[in-house]
């Protein structure tokens, strides 16, 4: 085994920075002090999100691979919230000295597997020691100013919909928490997430709001009303969830509207839509935006006001 | 004390997200999935760079003002290193759950201090909890193509100046390990290292490359070479090393030059230039581009191969 501190920064660098092919407008990729693109004439939208070991993944159940996937579907899919196309990134690497060379060669197989896979260049990143692995993106995109999908868009009259099944995210994490054997196929959507960015571009022109469901179905919807000052209604039984993750919810004795409402990493997307314009696009229907500003579930003939408001990174614990 | 686990990911982003003047090009800042810019005329340059707790800082020796001003600084010093002007900031913070909220305020006021000073603004962030904290910082810029300098554009023939003195990076690391009392200014330096932002952005037309010392004079020229294609000889009696920094290393029975040649964290530039342009640069001359590609130094009337490439996070330990 090949250890990090045995190639030091330098051997680790010169690993990693085999480019994927630059675009045109790419004039200076990684190897010096900043990248250099020649901007486009559309807005640039900009976003940082990051994984923690032991916190957004543990190596006990994703492949080194699964993480560097990850890594990048998860900005993606706040790039697609945006109705904009993604096309740079830089990568900001903390790694533990002892790390085997392999596992970062197979992360970052797994950031350039999915930028590929998008069309999105890896034009800089950095790297440095620390006892945690946590990878850092900043992703650029682009989006023509009327494509432009804002939390803060919605009305009250709009119609709520969402991309696709939620739930899955925290039951895939459930099952390994539980060391439950079987549900292959929720674990691996669990593990390898992807981000919605087809749906996204081809719904942006028609939705009057939009974003990803990273927190949970009510904390990201309530994202939505505080931005844009109104409230919703969530028409529970209306939440598509599959069988199998009521199956999971089932044998843990949980509830599967709490994975779907509160657990998060499920990446779909949540859009506001004029009724007006419903026909122009898909999805399934799950709610209302109110001129109430609380965020209520309506369910066996009751409203109830919702007050959890998602999965909290710094109250929560998953893997510790 | 108010931990962040009291207050949450959200309580925490409320807290800081107090934004600093907007542009009329920045659309959208902290609040949506992300940022939204309308870009400028001119070239843009991308750098990230990130600071681990007990790599790069400690909260021993370093307030949380200080770390927060140094998360900014190196960024800004890659950015100047291209002859660019920094605009937009993204902060990607790791912290954990039983740090004092007012550490938090303490070090977002250093990087917000910092931003004021340059006229950056802070339009994105993510905050995620680890166990050791770390600020990954990506800073975008501006530059005309013509003012552009690259690591990649020196020439033999070339001289090699330096914009100010070197080692104190080092030196005061080095005073903190050895616990030694006084020299407040070379501390003072170390705790609040300064891009040397104007400097870079008044030669940046006529020099043919240049670079910021992070890792060390002789890492970084031999950066320059690597890029250009080219080598160097540097002039060991000419590098500006100040006599406090003489003195820090006699007192501890170390070598200023290596505090200068290999120490890092001095964010002076090293540029080269045609000897046709020399008059209109200043800066300290330390030597020249050769056509040989080693990266020699000069001194008692010998040259010598270089061996040592600067710092290196994964291999040395600063802090542990």
């Amino acid at each position: 085994m090949t250890k990090i501190r045995d190639i030091g920064e330098f051997g680790l660098i010169e690993r990693i920075t085999r480019k994927s092919k630059d675009k045109n407008d790419v004039l200076v990729g990684i190897g010096d002090d900043a990248a250099v693109v020649k901007p486009g004439k559309h807005l640039q939208v900009l976003t940082t999100d990051c994984l923690v070991e032991e916190d957004h993944f543990t190596r006990r159940w994703f492949t080194p691979l699964q993480i560097g996937m990850k890594a990048i579907e998860i900005n993606v899919s706040d790039v697609a919230a945006m109705g904009a196309v993604p096309r740079y990134v830089l990568v900001s690497l903390g790694l533990p000295k002892n790390l085997d060379v392999k596992f970062v060669d197979e992360m970052y197989r797994g950031m350039r597997k999915v930028c590929d896979k998008y069309d999105i260049d890896i034009i800089g990143g950095n790297m440095t020691h620390s006892t945690q692995i946590f990878i850092s993106i900043t992703l650029l995109g682009e989006v023509e100013k009327k494509n432009l999908t804002l939390r803060s868009g919605a009305k009250p009259g709009d119609l709520i919909f969402i991309s696709g099944y939620v739930g899955n995210g925290r039951a895939g994490l459930r099952l390994f928490q539980e060391n439950v054997k079987g549900f292959n196929e929720v674990k691996k959507r669990y593990l390898e997430p992807k981000a919605k960015l087809k749906h996204a571009l081809k719904i942006a022109p028609f939705v009057n709001s939009m974003i990803d469901v990273s927190d949970g179905l009510a904390g990201d919807i309530g994202h939505i009303c505080e931005q844009s000052n109104c409230g919703a209604v969530i028409y529970k039984d209306k939440i598509p969830i599959k069988i199998e993750i009521r199956e999971v919810a089932r044998i843990l004795d949980e509830n599967e509207y709490d994975y779907a409402l509160f657990g998060g990493e499920d990446f779909e997307l949540v859009y506001t839509v004029s009724q007006d314009m419903v026909d122009k696009i898909d999805g399934f229907l799950i709610g209302e935006i109110t001129k109430d500003k609380a965020v209520k579930i309506f369910s066996d003939d009751k409203k109830q006001q919702i007050k959890n408001h998602g999965y909290d990174h710094f109250i929560n614990s998953i893997y510790v």
